[in-house]
């Protein structure tokens, strides 16, 4: 793939080490090769953040996968417009997002914050574009399908391309695609009633400046400085906190919220009970989460593995006799979402609960990859 | 206090921001002061396992809170004795451990893993010491009491000192201690039936090693290295793993299973169910732990917030509106176990259900703390 040339906040992680790894490697396409991508029947596509942390991963994405288009629009603030960004060796000017930048506009990949799309995506809905959005506004709007295509293909099978009639359609929050990548094959199986998940959230869940800091503060912690707390108020590495996000008056925060609320969307199961508590842990791009589940029918563990091996967009890593279980390292930069510690809930009878542990990438199936597997889904 | 003069360690947390805190601050002595522990009628002292991270602490701690000593005998492995290490202004010379070792000791305070327990918890005790074991060795034998103080004092009321009766006192493992110190004054009200317990478990806890492994691992990737990596077989720098205690048949890890056992000794209820999931992560002194508890009786967010103010060792930090909870880092050093993210758990009806994230220094009352306020107990 020929990678988007503008961000170079992830120096931090690509200096990492690469794991040995079982997971599915992310398609590799020759620099020599030329892109058969540019087609003149394809959708017109339009990013909007295209400078951010999940903008620039929906090049990247777009880029792996080898989506058809017939053109792309860059968009971001007025700060980025006139920048230059390299894709697929092709130049292109950063615009700036107004009204009308989303006439002839087929498909357009929002991840620019709530208010960006409030305000634009409507407009882009009125212009004929299908609006694919990252942000949490519309979430929890019942006009709007929320979607992860391995769990609730159908929620948008009314929404059709070139029907010239524009729609919204919401990419989950990260926390709950991950979560439900896993639980959502064991649901299906012995239907689960209640859910206990405890998050263990990377950086780049708060965007591209908050894996900077972490960075920033680790370098100042080692050197005996005081870290430079900016995006966040307290100290961030070598530390952990309860989720920035605000505390509602039920004393959860909006994150832990979002999971509640979410699945039961996503599941169309008013009944589903969740309990999260979502913590950020100084890590740079991938979530962790501890989910407990009960069921109303009896799943044992071999069984639930075995169900797991077979999912898509899902590799099992649960290897006990070596200790070898998901880590967001190994998970970083992959498409696949990694569960591992399937086990007996040793606190509920018989096999009516199993333990789990799942990683997953926050930019990529957490944010970008979804996003693009929706508009895959339009094709 | 006069600090321990071994371990040059602690580097990098004592470089790291002291944050605003609520909590009760370390007894401060001036250095000028001369210190009355060494008394002829207090009882003679033994430290085994002195140079390492837990043993260092009990110096600190015997310090801090004035503990009376006749005498205090610093012992170790084979490896580290004939070195000096100075205590309160004394001068001591680090001995090797051996079975004379606990001639004419009252009180002994073990924590040279569980193998050195095993092979010399019972000779200490034959010539009549009472162990206080920091191990997992006899924490589960029923006829040694295992003891959170402010949890169970009772548990150990027949051991007494200078009845020239030795006897083995085993400190809980520090997960148990952190999660009970919060979860018990609610379990007095409400009795729990179960209990769901996500860790964030700190480097602390694999001994001083595994921090210096995790300081020196994070400046590595920092530096674009490959990370050292000895105590831990994966990367452990802006990452997290699952605890890396041996996995047992059922699937749980040893460290979670401890969290499951010793809540039903301490609590002295074979019904309470307990489920963990312990995790490692990148942090260096102090264990955070997501508690899902679900009680017998209806206890609402807000009389447990007042029964958790009021419980000895526990302070709360629950500010919603600003976003303030407990940390790892603001409980460094520090006695008190923090406990905030009180809240009604929305996955439960009516009262019987709460949601707490509790925080607690691995070293401190993890371990050498609790095991010294066993000691207490004793005088």
């Amino acid at each position: 793939m020929k990678a988007p040339a503008l961000a170079h906040h992830h120096h931090l992680l690509s200096a990492t080490r690469i794991p040995r790894t079982n997971l599915r490697p992310r398609t590799a396409t020759p620099t020599s090769t030329i892109r058969m991508s540019l087609q003149e029947n394809a959708p017109s596509l339009a990013v909007v953040g295209v400078t951010g942390a999940v903008g620039q991963e929906f090049l990247s994405v777009l880029s792996d996968r080898g989506f058809p288009y017939r053109s792309i629009k860059m968009l971001a603030s007025k700060r980025s417009a006139g920048k230059h960004l390299t894709f697929e060796d092709n130049d292109y000017v950063i615009e700036e997002l107004t009204a009308d930048s989303f006439d002839g506009i087929d498909i357009a990949l929002f991840s620019a914050g709530g208010s960006i799309s409030k305000q634009f995506g409507p407009i882009a809905v009125d212009r004929g574009s299908i609006v694919v959005d990252n942000s949490s506004a519309f979430r929890m709007d019942e006009n709007v399908p929320l979607v992860i295509p391995e769990v609730n293909p159908d929620a948008m099978k009314h929404i059709k391309l070139g029907s010239g009639k524009g729609a919204l359609i919401a990419n989950p929050n990260c926390s709950t695609i991950i979560c439900l990548m896993a639980a959502t094959p064991l649901h299906r199986c012995a239907k689960v009633v209640r859910m206990v998940v405890s998050t263990y959230q990377a950086a780049s869940g708060a965007g591209a400046a908050a894996m900077e800091e972490l960075e920033l503060q680790t370098r100042e912690v080692l050197e005996g400085k005081q870290p430079t707390c900016k995006i966040f108020k307290q100290q961030y590495a070598f530390n952990l906190f309860s989720h920035n996000a605000p505390v509602l008056p039920n004393g959860y925060n909006e994150e832990e919220m979002k999971l509640v609320k979410e699945t039961r969307k996503i599941w169309n199961d008013m009944n589903v009970k969740v309990t999260a508590t979502c913590i950020r842990v100084p890590v740079m791009r991938a979530h962790a989460e501890s989910v407990n589940l009960q069921f109303e029918n009896p799943l044992d563990e071999d069984k639930a593995r075995d169900i797991l091996k077979n999912a898509p967009g899902v590799v099992v890593i649960d290897e006990r006799p070596s200790n070898n279980f998901p880590t967001p390292l190994e998970v970083s930069n992959k498409d696949d979402v990694a569960v591992g510690r399937i086990r007996r809930d040793v606190s509920q009878d018989g096999n009516f609960g199993l333990d789990i542990f799942v990683c997953g990438d926050q930019i990529r199936k957490g944010a970008a990859l979804n996003a693009i597997q929706i508009a895959e889904m339009l094709l």
